[in-house]
């Protein structure tokens, strides 16, 4: 009898709350009330309610995240499809990136404007008190207080660290197989410039980060833009083909959640990549700069998990997740360590010395791991929160990215619009956007446009990227 | 009567301490008593012992020094010649820099090993304690705490009191024209990377500091080595003639108390060739690392006072002033800062925000110019210590610069002793040099050495001084 009641009790609970998310009174990425607060509200057992959970969960309406809660994963209406696999035209004219950074970056600086066009987290998102309290307490531990020269390769707290840390994906490194630089496009400048010279060709994801396309062009490298899908990176066949045909040098892939397109590459390709560049004899930058902000329940493997021979190098940085300003990145550059090395000294010396002693014992007490459990959690709500907002008021057509981490989403608008006319006409409306076209070498992505999810989500960036839907629907 | 007698007063105590001079009890370097004591000793006025005291200075014996007192400047014996102008064999064969300078650093680590070999000051000369509550104030003061991105010229603080600075030296710059570094090297990359290109060729003075030599030789350029004087530096018919053969597309001069060779360009070197370079549009990357590290009654000139068309990138930091470890430098890149912003952005985004903020506060309040008043009186004496222990100790015929700045000695041995079988045998006795071959990228300099007087001067030091002298005996 009592059976019986409870199963009648969680039925009705979770009944009533699938009517609230099927109306949309619950939307994608809100939070549910708490279990507690639930079982209080009903009269029913922590169980019962657990139960109902259970219930609306494998409906897949719901979802479990842990130390926080549950919220809403269902969308009241279809979610736009995903972008389909790029097919970047290489034959194309260049593309005058310079100018269109240029003139988005002049503009990020007014106060007041709504910036989705920024690649960093914004500064709500960062534990600055707690960095600051490392700061002092680097200062006061280190030698000579820090004002010394350190090994070239970099502090010795935190290479062990991010050597430690590599466990979350399976990694097996020493602190060793690290060296420390000033970020992580400092990391892959430092790959570039020891391994490819004026002339050589270096293969990239398309679209593409913007920071890699105008760091190789400064070098003097060619650029090859290749096919690629929103959700597993790089197309593997196109990448064969031009290793076949012995035209590259380098290849350069944001194996996780990459920027902009948020494509994370299933293992089996990440270790078929691997196992090609080294059959090749190229060598493989890997940028894993966002692989630490994942959504699901634990962290993908980066290509250097797959690496036996010591062909990649392993690139990433905490400036996405910690300090942007601190400028602390690394490589791990298995067996080109000596020339990675030289460049550093011959360019850098050694590494400011207090930042990375700061968040080496950051990482030293879980305080890191704490961190990123709230902001993934963050991260993910804001994602379902645009995606919602996408699909209710962006143009019918539109395309969106469906990342699994990061905090970036590439949107496709219908092909009559110019995302840079959608970049004038929002900038108006004190909104800035990254136009697709900053993302690739060549004429392309004139439609696109990414988005940073990487701030607090509130009333105004809603009613912002309302608007900006609204004005992409103008330009249909 | 009273005149008479004091006039014989000041005469007799000047007389007394120029016999201690001459013979040598009172040696080149040493402290003088200080006007109040010896007054009180002798029971004369104050204004009888500075008469005494001028007597002598007008000599050459003593020197006063502001703020710190009366030093012996007189040697008891002669010092050894100056070095000869250099006269480089650029069609010799490439030297193996890179196992030399590999085999000198492997062996720095040793902690009880004298260093002679290294070109930074020692700790002791540095204002840690000061530094690091500069530290905690930026992190209290920097907006989010220093953790955010700043703009990429750099921190707005330091390049305003860099600018402000360039006064010592009749420089008119402004916070625009500076544009923050990873220190002194990473200036000098940043000009390379973005003024030549593989295959070029890069002007530079004979001996050289090696890691100019190794960052050029990474980049792939052509290194051009020049006569040089140890006293004025480049030898300027030399550089015309190269520039006329159109051969040169860069030239980087250290243009004050040059690393290893302590010559600094008179006034009107600077002028001429600044004045040159612009004729024939070639960019003139100025190292003026020691300029702040003089000995006389003030800092000599930069190049850059004398360019009217922005050709001069002038570099420098805080490396050998204040803290290696904070990674602080800056160029003020002339008509190139387009270029300079753009090679920063695309290989580092940005510098660290919070060591900059630390040292621009200290140099905000004064504290700089205290700091590098006695940093300069040390140094002084211990140059002198150092002449006058080579000139009693080392073989006959040894040549030795005379640097009015920084804190490094070049010296010449007879040309029968290998000053890498030196470096071999001193190392033995627990010492460490700087081999000839260090700083040259040819085969050349096998008989010369560089010497670091950047520490405190003790017993130790001298008795490892006069081991060495009597090593190179042994070898000639």
């Amino acid at each position: 009898m009592q059976d019986l009641k409870s199963e009648y009790i969680y039925c009705s609970i979770a009944g009533n709350i699938e009517k609230q998310i099927i109306s949309g009174v619950l939307k994608m990425g809100d939070k549910l009330p708490s279990v507690r607060l639930i079982s209080r509200e009903n009269g029913a057992s922590i169980s019962t309610i657990l139960q109902a959970y259970y219930v609306l969960e494998s409906k897949g309406l719901i979802e479990a995240r842990p130390q926080s809660g549950y919220y809403v994963t269902h969308c009241s209406r279809l979610l736009p499809s995903m972008p389909s696999t790029s097919q970047p035209n290489n034959n194309s004219r260049d593309n005058d990136i310079d100018s269109i950074i240029a003139r988005v970056y002049a503009e990020m600086g007014g106060s007041d404007n709504l910036i989705f066009s920024l690649g960093v987290p914004s500064r709500d998102l960062l534990p600055t008190a707690k960095l600051s309290k490392a700061i002092t307490q680097a200062v006061r531990e280190l030698d000579d207080c820090g004002t010394g020269y350190e090994p070239v390769a970099g502090n010795k707290r935190l290479r062990r660290q991010i050597a430690r840390h590599s466990y979350t994906w399976g990694g097996n490194l020493t602190e060793d197989d690290i060296v420390t630089t000033a970020g992580c496009m400092n990391a892959l400048a430092n790959c570039m410039v020891s391994l490819a010279s004026k002339g050589d060709t270096i293969a990239v994801e398309s679209p593409v980060y913007f920071g890699i396309l105008q760091l190789a062009k400064s070098l003097g490298l060619n650029i090859l833009e290749l096919p690629t899908n929103a959700r597993t990176g790089i197309e593997i066949e196109a990448l064969e083909k031009e290793l076949q045909n012995n035209k590259i040098k380098l290849c350069l892939l944001v194996s996780n959640f990459s920027n902009p397109l948020g494509s994370c590459m299933p293992d089996e390709h990440k270790k078929k990549v691997v196992d090609l560049m080294e059959f090749y004899n190229v060598p493989l930058i890997e940028d894993d700069l966002y692989g630490d902000v994942y959504f699901g329940s634990h962290r993908p493997k980066s290509c250097k998990s797959f690496d036996e021979s010591g062909n990649v190098l392993w690139c990433s940085s905490f400036s996405k997740t910690l300090a942007p300003g601190y400028r602390v990145g690394w490589v791990a550059p298995g067996k080109f360590k000596d020339q990675i090395i030289k460049t550093k000294l011959f360019h850098n010396i050694t590494s400011t010395t207090i930042t990375q002693e700061a968040i080496g014992s950051f990482l030293e007490n879980g305080r890191y791991e704490n961190h990123l459990r709230k902001m993934r959690h963050t991260l993910h709500a804001n994602c379902l929160n645009f995606l919602r907002t996408i699909s209710e008021h962006f143009p019918e057509g539109t395309k969106v990215s469906r990342p699994q981490g990061g905090f970036i989403l590439w949107v496709e608008l219908p092909h009559s619009v110019n995302t840079m006319e959608l970049y004038e006409l929002a900038l108006r409306h004190k909104i800035s956007i990254g136009p697709g076209r900053m993302f690739t070498s060549k004429q392309q992505y004139n439609n696109c446009l990414r988005l940073s999810f990487g701030m607090d989500w509130n009333d105004t960036v809603r009613s912002g990227l309302e608007k900006l839907g609204f004005l992409a629907k103008t330009l249909v």
